[in-house]
This record gives C-alpha cells, structure tokens and sequence, in this order.
C-alpha cells in the first residue's frame, strides 16, 4: 500500500481506497483475515485511529466484517451470479451443491394497480397472488423477495413451491407456463429495520434491489419479482462484448 | 394500496412495501410528486407516524427524496444503463444528448501487487497508472472512480483523455489499443463520509460498486476499473433468455 502526504485526498479515505484495491485485486482474498489495526498503523506509519476509521466504514460498506474478539476478515459473498442468459438460484445453488431454502412470510392476494396491470398485462383490478419469502443459503438469510403472479395463472401453486426447488420448475409442472426470458433491473438501497432484521444485519446495511419480469413464450410477462439481496452476501458478474 | 391489519408484517413495513410496488410498477413515475404524509394517512386509515416512518425509511434508501418545503418525489434515477454489450457512459451519455464531464481528482503513479499484478497480468512492481475521477450528469455527481492502466500503455494518456470524451476512444487514438470485451461485477455498498460528500449525498447512502476489467483483442487486459455510483441515480436493466 502506497499513501500520498500531499494528495487532496484524505489518509484515511488513501487507506480505504488500498484496502477495496487489495480486494478487488485478489490480494486479500473473501474470508481471509486482515493485518491487525496495530499492524496496518505501524506498517503505514500512520495514527492508529486513522487506520480504525477506515476499517469502520469499510465495515459499514460491506468489504471487511470483524468478528468478536477474532479480527477483521474480507467480506465472503457467498451468492454470486453469473448473468449469462436467464438464471434462478434454486437450480444454480441446487448445481452448486449449496443448500438453498426459503421460509414463506406471507401468502395473500391482492387487486391489480393500474401499473401492475400494465406490467403483468392483466385487467387493472384482477387478483394477483402475492407471496413474500426470505431465502436462506446454508442456513444464512440473504434474499427478502415479493413474487407475484396473476392468480388466474398461480391458482394451482401451493406453499411448498416456494419453498422447496425452483418456482420456475413448480409454475412448469403444475401451471403449465415455461418461464424463457426475463428483464431485471438493478439497483443500489440500504435496509429499513424490519428488513434488516430478517435479513441478520445492521439496519442502513446495503442491499441490491433487483426487480425481473418473468415472461413465458411470446413475451407474456408471468411474474414481476421484487429482490432485496444483501449487500455483503450477493454480486453479480457479466462479461460484455 | 392494501393494508392487511392481521399480518405479521408490520403496518409501516407493509405501507412501504406497498410504496415500492407503486414504484416498480409504474404507478408512480419518477420525478412524480406523491400524496403527502396527512393524505396518506387519511387514504390508508393509519396513524400519521407510521406513515411517516415508512417514508423517512424509503428516503433513506434512495426510493424516494423529500425536496424543502415542496413535498415527497419519486427518485429519478437520471443514469440507467443496458447491459446488452460492452458500454461506456460517455459515448452513451453522447448518444442521447445529456452531458456527462469529468473532474480528475488524482493522478498518480503506483507499483502493481501481487494481486493487481495478476488481474492486468504484468510483473509485480511494475508501474501503473491510477488516476481517480468524479463524473457529473448533468452537472450532478454520480460516478466516482479509480481507473488503473498499465503505464507502459498509458504513457501517451493526458488529462484531458479522462475528462473529455471517451476513455476508450483515447485509448484507441492515442495508445492504439482498442477495447472490445469487459468483465464487470455488481455489488451494494454504502458510502463513507470522504465519497458521500463528493457524490452530494448523506454518509451512509447506498451505491452500487461496480468492478471491471477492460480486455484488448486476445483477452490482454488493459484496464481495471473501481467505480461507485450514487445508487439513487443509476441502475442497470439485463434481459436474459
């Protein structure tokens, strides 16, 4: 790590900007444990409380965790996604060989807004099933997400198709409708309290808000989904031509 | 909006969620103005506190702004990005006629890592230029970022090449490298206190780190870039068949 004394930028911002280097290098690794903040100081030959404000926000911002009374250790995202055509965690967690679950937290129906209608191409006012469900890899929670799916076309889906294996496979076998393409969207958010709760993180902790359109042939949109991932646990990587 | 007063979903919870589907369905327009909090209020039969919670939340996340003395605004996010192939904010901010400039906030020699060393595939120790910028849309910041090049190629590179026009349009003209394939990565992160104020936003507010490696023909990797963008301002859509 190189710090300039005479740049415009702040030490402590210069040893914020190393340490997401080093990271994003591959340097430091995901899960691996850092220098000590004693160490980083002496080592930059900087003020110890310099050093711990960097790791603080760094810690806020999802790159670094600490663990009690054991250090501090680069953030392991463990969902990582490749977007390469259309995707759904269960079957790619399923290849992976990871344990993915999901716990239902409300099921319910609701009437179509007028921009909901427009977006799943239903009459304004028809029932829509609404079903929220957080998602657990190996037992960690790291997806809040809201499916919903005209109740015309949802009616034989019961909760374990949200639960158990993909909800593309169960809308397949039990509806009869083969999700093909998709649109998302992504965003950056940070996280109210209840959704933090659930989630096991600080509440302002960073999240991606990814928004899809599930279409079946003939671009017949099927299911707009609502994401909340957690942004220490999610990245998605795309390679662009 | 539907409030389900039996749910084990909190009110001010489902009052935001319900917001957010306005939001992601369409029904509120970015830019749009909406009821105000009494209006809300009275509308959904809930305390004014509640609603209030659920907005302030909602501001904080970066769903929607409260502008002084003038109301409650969907958040319009000015910088969203196709990801159907390789794409450079510059050239497209060109395309559709908004003004995108740039402000070098530093300029600066480093010696590559180990890591660094691997992701441009040079020798360890060898120089690369890292030159630090802030992008504007619009005269509004959004974009701050860590270019880091190989300095044996970016050797002909001037200011200006990071301020005016494409990147990769100098790169072509000036170091006869022609960039055609990159390998970007996505994740949310919150922002320090040093970025906050250079991107005009609260600490803490959310933004999307955004990772990437430019390749020249033959998969030689030229550039890797650090970005974060204001995550109230940018978001990326993706099909994916």
């Amino acid at each position: 790590m190189e710090l300039h004394r005479e740049s415009k930028i702040p030490l402590y911002q210069q040893i914020k900007d190393a340490i997401r280097l080093q990271i994003e290098a591959g340097d430091w690794r995901p899960g691996q444990q850092i220098p000590s903040e004693p160490e980083l100081s002496e080592g930059l030959g900087v003020a110890r409380g310099t050093v711990r404000n960097a790791i603080t926000e760094l810690v806020h911002e999802g790159w670094l965790e600490r663990r009690q009374g054991d250090g501090t250790y680069v953030t392991r995202r463990s969902l990582e996604q490749r977007l390469m055509g259309f995707y759904s965690f269960a079957r790619e967690a399923r290849e992976r060989g990871q344990e993915l679950t999901s716990r239902v937290l409300e099921w319910t129906t609701v009437r179509c807004s007028e921009g909901l209608a427009r977006r799943l191409e239903q009459p304004a006012g028809e029932p829509v099933l609404h079903v929220t469900r957080l998602r657990l890899l190996e037992g960690e929670p790291v997806v809040l997400e809201s499916c919903l799916i005209p109740a015309a076309v949802a009616a034989p889906l019961r909760e374990e198709d949200f639960t158990q294996g993909a909800l593309y496979d169960a809308l397949e076998e039990r509806c009869g409708v083969r999700i093909l393409l998709a649109e998302e969207s992504f965003s950056a958010i940070t996280l109210g309290a209840y959704e933090a709760e659930l989630l096991q993180v600080p509440p302002g902790a960073p999240a991606l808000s990814v928004e899809r359109v599930a279409y079946a042939p003939g671009r017949h949109p099927v299911e707009l989904r609502l994401g909340t991932l957690r942004g220490d646990r999610c990245r998605f990587r795309i390679e662009l031509r």
